[in-house]
Order: C-alpha cells, then structure tokens, then sequence
C-alpha cells in the first residue's frame, strides 16, 4: 500500500487535486473547473466524486487524508470566509463540508501558507525552524514558520505581509487602504510602477508601444535585460520595496531564509541581485548577514498542490 | 519549603534581583549598581554574593532558578552581545557564568522578551495565546506570542519592532539607520515631535518656556491635559505612529491583544484613546475588532523582576 493525501488547489478559476506520497511525488492529478459551481455544497460534491474518481481501480493507494489551500482560508476553522475570488459568499465551512462527504481528515489554509508547509516538507526549507516565503504573483502572499510551525495567529489569518503599510498615503490598494506593499512588490506593482514611470520620464521604452493591460512582469523582465531604462528602472524600484518588506520581516521573527516565490520571482538574478543589495542597506544592523534570501525549492506548477498536501503529512510525520 | 526563583534586572545603571513565587509575589530584594564593574566576572561574583546573601537565614526557601532580563541578550545562547548600555564590550556569555559561579538553571533575554513572559505568567495575558507586548520608553522594545511561546527566531534577537522602518528618509535612529518606528512611538519619539512642531508651529506653549533636556513624556502628557495644543497635537502624532507599528505588527501574527508598557502608557486614556482610533483606521479591515489594546497587567516597578523570573518559572510550570 502506497500512503497518500490529495492536496488540493483552488482557484478562483480552476481546483486541482494531486495525489502526493510522503516524498512529494505527485502520481495522479485532476481537475474541475471552481468558476463552474454556484453553490459550495454542488463543488463539495464534485469534488469528492473527483477524488473517488482518481482512486478508482488504484487498490494500491491507502488515502490518509485532505489537505487544502484556498484563497481566504481560515486553518483554525476549516472556513473559507468573503473571498473576493470566489463565487461561495459569506463565510462557508468547507473543511467540515468535505470530511462529511468523504469521510477524511481535511485541513485548510491560504495559498501562502501551504506554500511555506510545502516548502518545509519537500522544498529548500527540510530541517529550516524559522523562514518566511513570500509569493510575488499578482499580489504578495506570506507565509511564516517560527520554530517550525507556520503561525496562524489568534484569527488563522496571520501572515498578511502583503498588506504592511510601507508607503504613507502610497498606492490604493485592494484592501481599501493605500500604501501596501504589495501594490508595489508584487507582479502588479512592477505593473504599476512601469506605468507610473512612463509618465514621470521621457526616455524610449519598448512599454511605451504595448496597451497598459498587455505589460506584464515576464515582459518587463525582458525588456531590462535588453537594455530597457524604465524596464530595468521599473526592476530596481521593485527590487526595492522587496527589500523594504523583508527588512520589515526580518525585525519581527528574525529567520534564517527567505524565499521568493511565484512569477515574479522567476526574474532570477534580475530580481534577487538587488532584492540583495537593498536588504542589506535597509535591514537594521544587528540582523545583517544572519539571513539569507533564495528561490523556492518547489517547482512552480506542483507547489501549490504539494503545499496542500503538506498541511496533512505535517500532522502524520 | 516556598519555591523561588531569582529574577535578576541587569540596567546600565542598577540591577535588581527579586525572589518571586509561583505566583508572583516578590518575597525578597537585593540591589547591586551594575555601572561599579568594569568586567563581567566581578559582577557574576557580586550578584552571586547577593543571592548568597538574600538566602542567608532562608532555609524555607528553595532557589530553582535564575532568569535575567538585560539589554541585547540571547536567549538561545545566554549571552550579552554589544550591548550599547553595559560596560562589558563583545560578547558576554553570562548565562554559563552565573550557572558555575552558583550552581543553577540560568536563562537570559531581553527586557520586553521577559515582560511579554511578565504578562503571560503574572499580568494581563494569562491564557492569551497570541500577543504583543510594546515597551514605550525611551525606545520601543517589544515581545511577541506566538501560541504560546516567546518568538525568539533564528539568532535569538527576534522581536525588535522599535525597528521597523515607518517613515522612508526620516528621523534618524540609534541603530543607524532612519524612519524606524522608536523614533516616533515612544518617550523619546513625543519629545522629538514636540521639538519639531515646536518649530514649526506658531501657538503659545508652555513647552516653550522649558528646555528641551526638560521636556518628559510626563509633562507633555500633563501639558496635553491642561489645553496645551502643541501638546495635544505631538500626543496625538505620536498615537498615530504607535496605530502604525501596531497595524503593521498585526497584519504578521494577528495577535489577539496588544500591551502598551512603560512610561509613555502611563497617560492612560490621553494615549489608549487615539491609538484605538487610529489602529481602527490603519489596520488591514480583515483583522478589524479581531484584537484589543490594552495596559500591561504589571505592576510598572515590578515589572522587569517579574518578567525575569517568568524565564524560569514558564519552564517549570
């Protein structure tokens, strides 16, 4: 018999499932469409004849239980409460949900925090007790471990790293407030910081001939390599605030790695060269050279199903 | 036989060693002027000759410990390292020292570390799993509670939120360093905005007709009360900093009280009133009446004693 737990990714758009060894071998994957279910008992449904679906002819596998990473995850209570990105409103029990209709242990949380779970369990993270991995996408999720366990806080919604007011008066932010550091250290904040260049200077720019709504941090990425000034200006001022929030980090659980995750972060030494550099201007004394800042250990397109995953063989290990 | 523990205050100046019981009662009191030794290993042998002495005629007391609040300790390697305020340059390893001159379990840390112990044993945070305690004095110490447990992090030093950066280009620090947060959100810091409108304002103060080496939290506090504007407004500007530390502090471990310590606490409602307002306004609207702000549970003059022996008493307990 071969233990395994699904982890499960949902998205706003799409969910997918993967069988995951106590290795980090993904040996079987499906899918659904989340957009597709209006209501959350209907996507309940689906998903555990998706899960029975994937075990069927496959005696060989002993199922040890659910683990879950949903945008506006609640660990404590297993809920997903007012995202934003889903179509279930209000605040729905679906841990609970799912261990009715499957019988399984399930366990949930946030996309941030199943990365870190996935990172410590079969990243660059085995054997680290203290790091924090940020995910650089189209906002910034955080995940923290403080001697080995990620931190949840009193609400199971700790690790908002994203939502640091860096900037007084700064950006407006999704959130209804202005200044985060993900308007600016993220994806989209690269985005907009490009766009806010393209009006402040006057230098050619390959940007200048593309609409807003087709920049993207993988084009302003190749744009600075290519010699690009706004691109590469847009990277450092990025690179930046990064810094800024690490350095913001570092003062509150001092760890011993940081990762960088997600698309942005793909840049490769583009973004880690100075990300870098400015931590080590911005940091307060006592912390420089105790830390280091890295790329995440898991493959981009298994991490979030591996991170599910992680929040059950956490618990079994 | 009455179980004790020796919780020793290390300042720059003085330190103090209390006997506390299990609950909290301090039964005895020594005195030693830290400043009289130019090398730790006289005062490891002085504050050995004072336990000796406080035990003296006590043969109902039984000693299980000896837990140290002092500037720039290490928790996880009981040491003194740089310390700005101490005499002993480098770094000191005074938890082995003081365990062979005396014989017992010896734990070290820094002073917030050993009031957020304070509270959570003998003050305001027993049972609370997750909380911060910020130490308003002449800078911002904090210590932090992550279900349960003292953050400490990678290199022992965890917790310095005095430190994160809140104004890019600002006030400038101790640490070398500008923008950090004490120099704003604290005794010091309302002096420092008092200076400032000073010059920049025109109205009649009575702050005016003192010194600026005389000026106190105290009296700004005093002169608020009495219709000051100049001292009304740098009470409130120094509110709104400690809103800012706290929002940023919350959005990392969404902690469910926050304890405000230390002098600047003292003015009461004059500052929990405006840091209640202003921490409505800053804070990610997720964590929105998720957390309460509180005075510390401890008596101030007690505090650091306290909050020593709870190193030792947390670990018997």
């Amino acid at each position: 018999m071969i233990d395994i737990v699904a982890g499960v990714d949902i998205g706003g758009t799409n969910t997918v499932t993967g069988f995951v060894t106590s290795d980090g071998e993904v040996i079987a994957e499906g899918r659904l469409s989340t957009a597709d279910y209006a209501f959350a008992e209907d996507f309940v449904d689906a998903l555990s004849a998706k899960i029975k679906e994937m075990l069927h002819g496959r005696d060989d596998l002993n199922i040890r239980g659910i683990g879950i990473g949903a945008p506006n995850a609640n660990f404590h209570k297993g809920t997903i409460e007012l995202a934003p990105n889903l179509r279930w409103k209000g605040i729905v029990p679906l841990g609970d949900m799912i261990a009715s209709a499957t019988g399984l242990k399930v366990r949930l949380t946030n996309d941030a925090n199943a990365a870190a779970l996935g990172e410590m369990l079969f990243g660059a993270a085995m054997g680290v007790k203290d790091f924090i991995i940020l995910t650089l996408g189209t906002g910034l999720g955080s995940g923290i471990v403080v001697d080995g366990e990620v931190v949840y806080g009193h609400t199971g919604f700790a690790g908002e790293l994203g939502h640091l007011t860096v900037v007084s008066g700064g950006r407006v932010c999704g959130c209804g407030r202005r200044g985060c550091l993900e308007t600016y250290a993220s994806a989209t904040g690269l985005v907009r910081t490009v766009m806010q260049l393209l009006g402040d200077r006057r230098e050619e720019s390959i940007l200048r001939d593309m609409k807003s709504s087709e920049i993207t941090s993988r084009r302003v990425a190749e744009a600075a390599a290519a010699g690009d000034i706004i691109a590469a200006e847009a990277l450092d001022q990025t690179s930046r605030m990064i810094a800024l929030g690490i350095a913001n980090s570092v003062v509150f659980s001092s760890p011993e790695k940081i990762f960088l995750f997600g698309g942005l972060a793909q840049a490769g030494d583009a973004l880690f060269v100075p990300v870098r550099k400015y931590t080590d201007e911005l940091v307060q004394p006592v912390f420089k050279g105790t830390f280091s800042i890295l790329p995440s250990g898991l493959p981009e397109a298994r991490a979030a199903v591996l991170g599910a995953s992680a929040l059950i063989w956490k618990e079994i290990k």
